[in-house]
């Protein structure tokens, strides 16, 4: 249903057709609408909304949304929403939101809950234990299928994810069964006959995109997560891992554009905070090409002998930059996802190289017939120049290429090695070698 | 294990201990090992696999490892593998084979499958129905939970997933039930009184990045897929959406950086594909930037009677094209998360002009310092290339917002309007500009 739509039932006080409206739609949905809609129109909607339905709009809603909702409802309004929240939610909602805010939720929650919320507001972020749900179900060993199928029917409702159960003894993890094979074991058989003691889990203090990494790559639908001490604490679930991964692959391509990364999204950033977020590279990047620019300055009088040697700088410094970008980024990319180790150095290396001179040798051709052409058939102009952008080519896919896996080895994200950086000292080194080059062709 | 005590047990002939080594390892951990041992090794070690064992690990590898099994592998072996595929990645194997193994391959499968692998290959690629799995648990309406249970135990040791079940009415869908309902209903309700009518679904034909966004957006676990007739005909898997979604964003990530996006990964791909998908931006750009050149050389007079111009040029091209990158990338990331639409247009650029401001004179303050020092305090120069940084940093931050939009609008990929694209197109724009400035300071 579309948001104008809604608005007319919402001004024709039609609340009965409303709400039947509203129970049809998704909660993302649900969200998406409001989004556009006024704050006082966006309370008056909250409050026609099914309890459960309106903890999930709550969840999905951004920071500003939520906050001002927040203000808008009553203390006992606000108490069904938190209970009716997952727990990893309301921890999310509580670190984004200012403190007044936080003592306002954490007073609508009863005190068991309020403990074990403080409890993971202590991961530090970023972390596992940050992200994880600490509702899931566990089965012990002797339990039949028809045990565990019933613990599951008087317990499952309030769990967010039940596809996986895990095995405990003495809190600690020692085994899985999917729901799949409960279902499809005899109902007398045992849990420890069917589970797999291979468990594939994480730590508290594990980084969450390592997490998210492991969810993808073996496919599952949620990790557990265990303590220091090996007991069960909590799950990561897949539609968790996708959001880390988006936020995480953003962060990585701010990276690559010299933006420093930010939580929020973009309309929900400051201007001031956005001038922040880039000033810093650009200001580093505006610094480091003033060495070009002095570079340059120095070898006026080869370029007052020969004028036209000024025409080929700015496609020297596009080329290499550009050069270097393209290895830099691959190596980047394919680092981010598995593909390529450290250890691959001298085979990323070897290909590059084997690379650039293919490339390098097409651009010299191609731009040496241009040359030829349009300055009166000077082949000696042609050669140089060619010579210049095979050389400039090799040295930036090699810049472009190592970089980063040095960046990764001594512990720094190689995504700082990316375009920005590299076409700046791409550009010092061009002209040093176009100079090198041109000087020894033309005894300037 | 480690691939060394692996191939130990294997070199000692112990091929009882080796078999149950491998029982206990996820077929993704056997697959990277594999991938560093040799081939005879890998078809030895591969035969010990258990056959549903063998059957993922075949899954999971890369197509080369693939080929060289194949080859080696008996046809009667290879039909014990084929039985135990899931027909997704059955189709995912053919579509990355030579025409030659494709026909042993499909000769290795009974008729029926052949049929239905026939219809699948026939889906255009990227689309959902290439990647959708064929094989998902169907109800009716009038089943009770527990006949819909007792369905799952019958049919479902072959199904990929069983976590959402799917109601059907004459093939056509009408509702879904999570296994979570099923578990927690009564017995004796009917699938007609606990489905959830709302089913989000996605048509064969849909794009599979669409597809795999709503399965985020939404936190599935499974999509239900349908033909033109709105028939039920498949579903496609959280899982598969994931690889989706990062094989897009690899895509991305490359066409932002300039080079040709490849299917195949980093190594996977040959020197002269690599140096294929890279030249032809390269020369476009290199062509492009030939253009800036000639303006620069034009300003010859202005540059012989006023040297120290030359030293700005590195700097002020290096920053108008960091600039211009920094905010086209906000904005193709924007676009891609679906945080920025097209109507949000002037939004954008408004954003974006106060940050450029706040930017440039931030910039033109440091670098007005700098000059204003190293220049024997040239107080005119710090001015005029203050104005000149302001300028540039306004453009380029306007032209790198505008570009992606226009692009997303006119039906291009937002990515062809990053960084290379960008700085080429800024390079001429800050020479032409800077020159303007200057000229007017110093009536050159």
């Amino acid at each position: 249903m579309e948001e104008h739509q809604i608005l007319e039932l919402l001004e024709a006080r039609k609340f009965k057709e409303l709400k039947e409206e509203l129970g049809t739609m998704h909660p993302v949905d649900i969200v998406d609408m409001l989004e556009e809609i006024d704050e006082r129109h966006m309370i008056l909607i909250f409050r026609l909304l099914a309890k459960e339905e309106a903890a999930e709009v709550f969840t999905d809603m951004n920071s500003d949304m939520r906050e001002s909702l927040i203000n808008g409802l009553t203390d006992s309004e606000l108490e069904e929403v938190m209970d009716e929240m997952y727990m990893d939610d309301t921890v999310d909602v509580l670190e984004e939101m200012p403190a007044n805010v936080v003592d306002r939720l954490l007073m609508a929650t009863d005190e068991e809950t309020r403990k074990k919320i403080n409890v993971l507001l202590q991961y530090p972020e970023d972390s596992a234990g940050s992200i994880m749900n600490i509702e899931y179900i566990s089965l012990r060993k002797e339990m039949t299928v028809a045990d565990a199928i019933l613990k599951i029917r008087q317990v499952g409702i309030n769990r967010e994810t039940i596809y996986t159960c895990y095995v405990t003894e003495k809190k600690k993890l020692v085994g899985c069964v999917d729901v799949k094979d409960l279902l499809t074991a005899g109902e007398s058989r045992l849990i420890e006959e069917i589970m797999d003691e291979n468990v594939l889990c994480a730590r508290t203090l594990d980084d969450q995109e390592e997490v998210a990494t492991t969810i993808k790559k073996y496919g599952l639908v949620a990790i557990p997560i265990i303590d220091h001490e090996n007991c069960l604490v909590g799950i990561v679930t897949v539609d968790d891992a996708m959001l880390v991964l988006q936020d995480e692959t953003t962060e990585d391509i701010s990276i690559m554009a010299g933006v420093s990364p930010n939580e929020d999204s973009y309309f929900g950033t400051s201007v001031f905070q956005h001038a922040k977020n880039r000033t810093l590279w650009l200001m580093l990047l505006m610094l480091s090409a003033t060495v070009s620019g002095e570079i340059l300055a120095h070898y006026e009088t080869a370029m007052s002998a020969m004028p036209i040697l000024i025409t080929f700088i700015p496609m020297l410094m596009g080329t290499s930059g550009n050069c270097g970008s393209q290895s830099s980024t691959m190596v980047i990319r394919g680092l981010a996802v598995g593909e390529i180790q450290f250890r691959d150095f001298f085979r990323v290396v070897f290909k590059e190289m084997r690379i650039a001179l293919l490339v390098g040798i097409l651009l010299s051709i191609v731009n040496g017939i241009r040359i030829y052409i349009m300055y009166d058939q000077d082949i000696v102009l042609a050669i140089a120049i060619g010579v210049t952008m095979i050389a400039i080519v090799c040295m930036a896919k090699c810049v472009g290429c190592t970089l980063p896996l040095l960046a990764k080895r001594i512990g720094l994200d190689p995504a700082l090695m990316a375009a920005p950086l590299i076409s700046t000292i791409m550009d010092t080194c061009t002209i040093l070698m176009y100079f090198a080059i041109i000087t020894a062709f033309f005894r300037l």
